[in-house]
């Protein structure tokens, strides 16, 4: 018998018979004994309607109001899945982020939780109920609502495990695990038994979206047990995890990659102290999160090449604030790629074994593949590549580390 | 400056276009210097949607988890308004009957409202801010959302304009006012500038729908003065008033009627105590209420006639609870007939003045109108007659009191 919380997300809600498909699935871990606690999202479809009613009335509704709104969103799925549960025979009670007294500061829109009250959950666990908490939301000190951001249900799911000190907070989604990558561009890619926190986060950074960024921090930084599964497939999942001694053995875990990428280059730059800063601060200055960046001293004359990426959105704006920037230092010119990809190869066992650089950098040279840029730290390296090659250097990339598994074991993430 | 209570129901929010109309209305008040309170209910269709969701994952979902479903409705509609008003410059904050703490019992989906928290709203409207709360909605000592019941909005205002002692609790609508009889009906109706709360009952008990009877019965209560004005076309609506000299005048003020009515004739029932009882209980013990009740004493034989009637949707199955106990009772037989109506005469004049009754009847036996069943109270006179001689009885009642104003006064109740 454990204490398991369960996150349900859009997707696996976005239907009143996908709610009855979820209380079952319920059902069966209540008949095993287990205690669960549920959190779910807003049915698919929901939270964009309700932006769009605020969009009518208001071109830049934010703030305190919106929360209001965009909070009713769980709040419809809350009180269906307990309906459908009780329907069940499994006797359910839901509470708001405000009833639960999920605490938060008070930056609407984007809250971050500070404390839970544990003290209603408990009592109705005792009473044999499951209970479901709508997620993504909160309260503040002063009894607003408010909204986590992008994600929240995630980062609800894992702090509301990390309160009750939860024996697993499995998150489940439209896909049955975390892959060696993604089974879209490698067929034989592999569902990763185990994965550590530190890979999942380079994982997630890199572009695998399967978990919030937010969540996985979090759930490291409170030793939650995190368990990804599908809604829809049957099967084990991945556990998100700590270190441990039989996970050395695999040199690579996964290999990420993102097409979101744009290069900005700024040539013939003086080579002198203070210049990566004035480049770089140009572009910070926009709010526009700068990624690689790469410096790169120059010939004889003294001068260097400096390129950074960018997220492709950011482009065009990143462009225009370096342009004041290049005249100021005197540099030659700025010049741009936006047809981009970042391939990286993630693995806790990178630390301990040398030479997967260089076996990284022999696989796509075989290819035919150019390197634009490298980028590495401790568990991952990283490479831009012209995106065309983008596919063609995963696949390379995933036999040369031999990370397929067999065909058989592959279970299809469909979304029923 | 005053302190009003506006209430706007769904039909008045029921798009982001209409929610932008009330913002503006709203608005206009704020100019002149009033602090506004502002109940609303959810956008029209709203609450239909959410019950078919509710309906899907649960064929008899109530209770608890019902009105956490029910309450997002309201939830909605505050938030939007909330950021329209925002817009046009006019700061407001949403709360929800539970952030107000609009504390009710526990009845779910039917709570009543016990007490109601005034400080945080009279600290936004000290900071000139409009307070827009959620209607129909109230949260209990447990901190569970509760609901209302139908009508609930209305409730909440006169609540919230009795707590606050408002200086007017004014019910937006899709009519300009309380009419001497329904427009549809008698084309020359007069829009009542001013009613008693006591007429107000009975219109709104004998099928008037303009406002919910509890919100009348609370308002009356509590001496909260309660306006009715149209949402769409501008007026002074009609004022709820306690009774004064002027109003005595005014021998009838109103004609109200109502179709949804069914008769049911016990015939050859012995004369003895308890007869009454036994009939009536048969049909109460199904939770069916009894309107109106007559007994004739019969002829020499010493039966009587025993009539009543019930709501229409009710005629099946008092039909059917009546056969045992007319069996028991030994008496002749039970006839019913649906195709009835209830026509009445409503007005304070009445207790002062004589020859009403003589006057109706003389009016309407003009028309060749048959009187089926007759009872009187103190400020009322309704009559049973067949339901085909409707219109005609109240055009010939309305003519006969002198009810019709000078139809340039009257505004049409167009819902745009």
């Amino acid at each position: 018998m454990a204490l398991i919380v369960q996150k349900y997300g859009g997707t696996s809600v976005g239907t009143t018979e996908r709610i009855e498909h979820v209380a079952r699935k319920i059902k069966t871990f209540r008949d095993k004994g287990d205690d669960v606690v549920v959190v779910v999202s807003a049915m698919s479809g929901e939270t964009n309607r309700l932006l769009e009613l605020a969009e009518a009335v208001h071109p830049h509704a934010r703030g305190r109001e919106l929360d209001v709104l965009l909070s009713t969103g769980e709040q419809v799925t809350i009180s269906l899945l307990s309906m459908a549960l009780a329907r069940l025979g499994c006797p359910a009670r839901s509470y708001t982020g405000s009833q639960v007294c999920i605490l938060t500061d008070s930056e609407f829109n984007k809250a971050r939780i500070q404390t839970i009250e544990q003290e209603r959950i408990r009592e109705d666990l005792g009473k044999g109920r499951v209970v479901v908490v709508a997620g993504f939301q909160g309260v503040d000190e002063h009894g607003n609502i408010t909204t986590l951001g992008r994600g929240g249900s995630d980062t609800t799911a894992v702090a509301l495990a990390a309160a009750l000190k939860a024996d697993e907070c499995q998150i489940y989604t439209d896909v049955d695990g975390v892959y060696t990558t993604d089974p879209r561009v490698v067929s034989d890619a592999r569902r990763l038994d185990r994965i550590t926190f530190e890979e999942m986060l380079e994982m997630a950074s890199l572009g695998s979206k399967v978990l919030q960024i937010r969540s996985v921090e979090f759930a490291g930084k409170y030793n939650v047990p995190l368990r990804v599964l599908s809604t829809f497939v049957e099967g084990p999942g991945t556990l998100i995890t700590f270190e441990d001694e039989d996970m050395e053995e695999a040199l690579i875990s996964g290999i990420a990659f993102s097409r979101d990428e744009a290069q900005l280059t700024v040539t013939g730059v003086p080579d002198h102290p203070g210049v990566a800063y004035k480049i770089i601060g140009a572009v910070s200055a926009l709010n526009i999160e700068v990624d690689m960046i790469v410096q790169n001293v120059g010939a004889a004359d003294g001068l260097a090449d400096f390129t950074f990426t960018v997220h492709r959105n950011d482009y065009e704006r990143a462009m225009e604030g370096l342009r004041e920037a290049v005249e100021k230092l005197e540099a030659r010119e700025v010049r741009g790629d936006t047809r981009i990809a970042k391939v990286s190869l993630v693995g806790v066992g990178m630390r301990s074994h040398a030479g997967i650089a260089s076996k990284m950098f022999e696989a796509l040279g075989r290819e035919g593949v150019n390197i634009l840029m490298i980028s590495t730290s401790e568990i991952k390296i990283s490479v831009i590549i012209q995106e065309k090659y983008l596919e063609l250097a995963v696949r390379a990339l995933h036999d040369a580390f031999e990370l397929a598994g067999p065909p058989e074991e592959r279970v299809d993430s469909a979304g029923t």
